[in-house]
């Protein structure tokens, strides 16, 4: 992890965003942020774990609602300060039910 | 936009971060940060505008390299706190010349 770790950039919170797509449909589901000890968990259980920062603690997606999920890649941008999880989901990502949580449209 | 707006929550700097995705291909090409201003612009000029946070000034996508993201919608998440923008890109979205900024692999 230390590895991973160093080609990463972590905010002034110590958190990075990381955004969720489904991996088959490619659909974004959810952007989420992580610390580096969600991000280890994350690698380590082939599942996702974020930081919230509402609640100020870890928290396993679908740990509650079951809707957890599963990594199947996990990538980087190229200044290292964003995170894209692609995903293969277990059920909707949205606390709403909702598949994705960009279920509405602002314009377009 | 004033109504728009009402539906965003923006950060203590006053900006959101926003998802950009192909409309077409539905890959993740890029993350970046909206405030208030380039949100407006975005809509009224139908291309992509951001904040730059490391240059302190408004950035038009594809100001430089002519690659241009016309936008086909803009969603906005369950909390209102992200955004993700549909785009049709003129051309490659990252500075590197990769066509995604997340061309590189962390873990998968």
């Amino acid at each position: 992890m230390g590895v991973l770790v160093q080609n990463l950039k972590f905010d002034a919170n110590g958190l990075i965003p990381a955004i969720v797509q489904d991996a088959e449909t490619k659909a974004v589901l959810m952007m989420a942020w992580m610390n580096a000890d969600s991000l280890q968990r994350t690698v380590e259980t082939g599942e996702t774990w974020f930081w919230s920062r509402s609640r100020g603690e870890l928290w396993h997606k679908g740990e509650t609602s079951s809707n957890v999920q599963k990594v199947v890649e996990l990538r980087y941008d190229c200044d290292g300060d964003t995170l894209l999880v692609l995903v293969n989901p277990a059920g909707p990502a949205c606390h709403t039910g909702e598949y994705s949580c960009f279920y509405r449209v602002l314009a377009g």
